[in-house]
């Protein structure tokens, strides 16, 4: 996602140069010696340097916005990596998905963790920001019509980057709800997982059936309760709950839906994997998804102790908790959805 | 789906009478001699009783509950064809979905459009409900797990009918927001054509590339927007906003974009047809999604005179009603998504 987001900045006249981390050699070996993006599939645009992450100090030095493509779990690691060659005025744009849960539960955004990671002086100097909303990687890079939301608390930076980046194909809506939308980011991962495991659950009872009925009905249960309970969230963080049923939430939830890890996994334990299991099989990939149904797993008893929530807050989630961290068999508790919620 | 229903019914120990319309009696005839609905493809439950329509009088007689399964544009004649045969004390719930726009472009729900039609002597002795949520009716005739709202401005007639069809795989919520109800559940066709667009637009601009990129994330924006328009306009009749995110909206647009007729203009109109072209192409099907489109275009400007809401809301609804209704080229105006709306 991180490399997708070189197409429209290009296109624009600027010029990207793209760091691989230190799993990413190959695709940068790839990206300089062929111009080609092996996991994209694509030729790079002529704008595009890569660069391995040894050099790191040259390709940052002198660039305006940083865009930091790395996952859930790479955060604190950028953040000490490109800590020392921070700039005051740079900006720094995150495409990474998720919320940590501290020791004691409380919840903090990726943004919020990386500020934490970088040197005291520069910190305060730079302006943070982060994207949500609908957006393939793949479907960006082929200049398919993306909408997109870019938050940061400095309204006027998020502005700022966003005339940078906008394209014909690629809209920017901007916010400085960033904790809004770094919630909807993170949680629709977790939930998609559990849109997935319908197709998992509809496998185990024998697939679609002589006359073609699938799972879909349950799917959508499990999508709406999703929403339900995002909006919830946004609205025990004084977020914006229309956030819930925008592109941020519904619209972020719809298109990861769509295929990708997240719903893999899902349809791996609705197969009746293990979490262990599933992970084993899928033992290549980055389940961020996992790793905010563990953060959530911190997070709900300590809202619950606090007495922000209820106890049959959150059904879904919850059940996805004792699923995912606590490996109880899937037991998705329909009636108690949208309890108290409506 | 109103045969549908007849599983949860009978699995609940009731009689069900099965009384298809004039244009069903292919349906009725295969369900008496084989015991098998055609169009759900499956055997019937020992306890339906298949009638056709000339036997309504002797079907309704004693009935209790009254399932409607007749389209939008069969509420008028299905009133009609009922009436007089209705008793004090009966309930009519209807799966039918829509909203119909007065001459002046005020938007009703169906259940009082058909009020209308009862006589005036037992309209008032016969309590009126409908079902919302995402149910496709060949998954409950598999007995796949399913949630639905049933609506009615009597709040013990809805929880009284929900007791009625409650099973262990159909859970149902009940709520006396019939018109948010309704509103969602006409709503949901005319942005599944939506939704829909973006398949056929994939396909008129050279199906998916090389890279494998589809157009997900243009159908996900649309998804959003519809979400959002659907909040719009509950906030607009005074209704839950909450089901823009629960199972009458969200729910309900997810799973109704998992395929069928609503879809497939959508993608006929986005491969580049009219939608008379579509219409024909389809000429066996009833386009609730176009009837639905149809109406908005009466109500939208109506709306929009009284002040009550601004010439640039609904930007999607307009989109499709310009090419529903004034048969122009497909324009979806990004940019102007969401606008006024967060």
């Amino acid at each position: 996602m991180g490399t997708a987001t070189a197409w429209p900045l290009t296109d624009n006249g600027h010029t990207v140069r793209l760091i691989g981390t230190h799993l990413d050699r190959h695709i940068i070996e790839s990206c300089i010696e062929q111009r080609y993006h092996p996991k994209l599939k694509r030729q790079l645009p002529e704008d595009i340097r890569p660069y391995y992450v040894e050099d790191i100090a040259q390709a940052l030095d002198g660039a305006d916005v940083i865009v930091s493509g790395v996952n859930s779990l790479g955060v604190h690691w950028i953040g000490r990596t490109i800590g020392p060659h921070l700039r005051s005025g740079q900006s720094i744009i995150a495409v990474t998905k998720g919320l940590e849960a501290a020791e004691d539960g409380t919840l903090r955004i990726l943004p919020d963790v990386l500020y934490d990671e970088l040197p005291e002086g520069v910190r305060d100097e730079v302006k943070l920001a982060a994207i949500g909303g609908p957006c393939i990687a793949g479907e960006l890079a082929g200049r398919r019509q993306s909408c997109v939301v870019f938050g940061s608390r400095d309204g006027k930076a998020a502005e700022h980057m966003a005339a940078i980046f906008r394209t014909p194909y690629y809209h920017v809506w901007t916010t400085t709800d960033l904790v809004g939308l770094e919630t909807c980011a993170a949680l629709k991962n977790g939930y998609t997982l559990g849109v997935g495991l319908a197709a998992g659950l509809l496998e185990r009872e024998g697939g679609v059936d002589a006359a073609g009925a699938h799972m879909h009905n349950l799917a959508a249960v499990v999508f709406a309760q999703s929403c339900t309970e995002i909006e919830r969230m946004l609205q025990l963080m004084g977020s914006t709950r229309a956030f819930a049923y925008w592109l941020p939430g519904a619209g972020d939830l719809f298109v990861t839906v769509q295929g990708g890890r997240s719903m893999r996994l899902g349809k791996l334990m609705g197969q009746g994997h293990s979490y262990e299991e599933a992970r084993e099989i899928m033992e290549e990939e980055t389940l961020e998804a996992a790793f905010i149904v563990q953060q959530m797993g911190k997070a709900l008893p300590n809202l619950t102790a606090q007495g922000l929530i209820a106890p049959d807050d959150f059904p879904l989630m919850r059940a996805l908790v004792d699923t995912v961290v606590h490996e109880q068999p899937i037991d998705l508790p329909l009636d108690a959805f949208a309890h108290g919620g409506i």
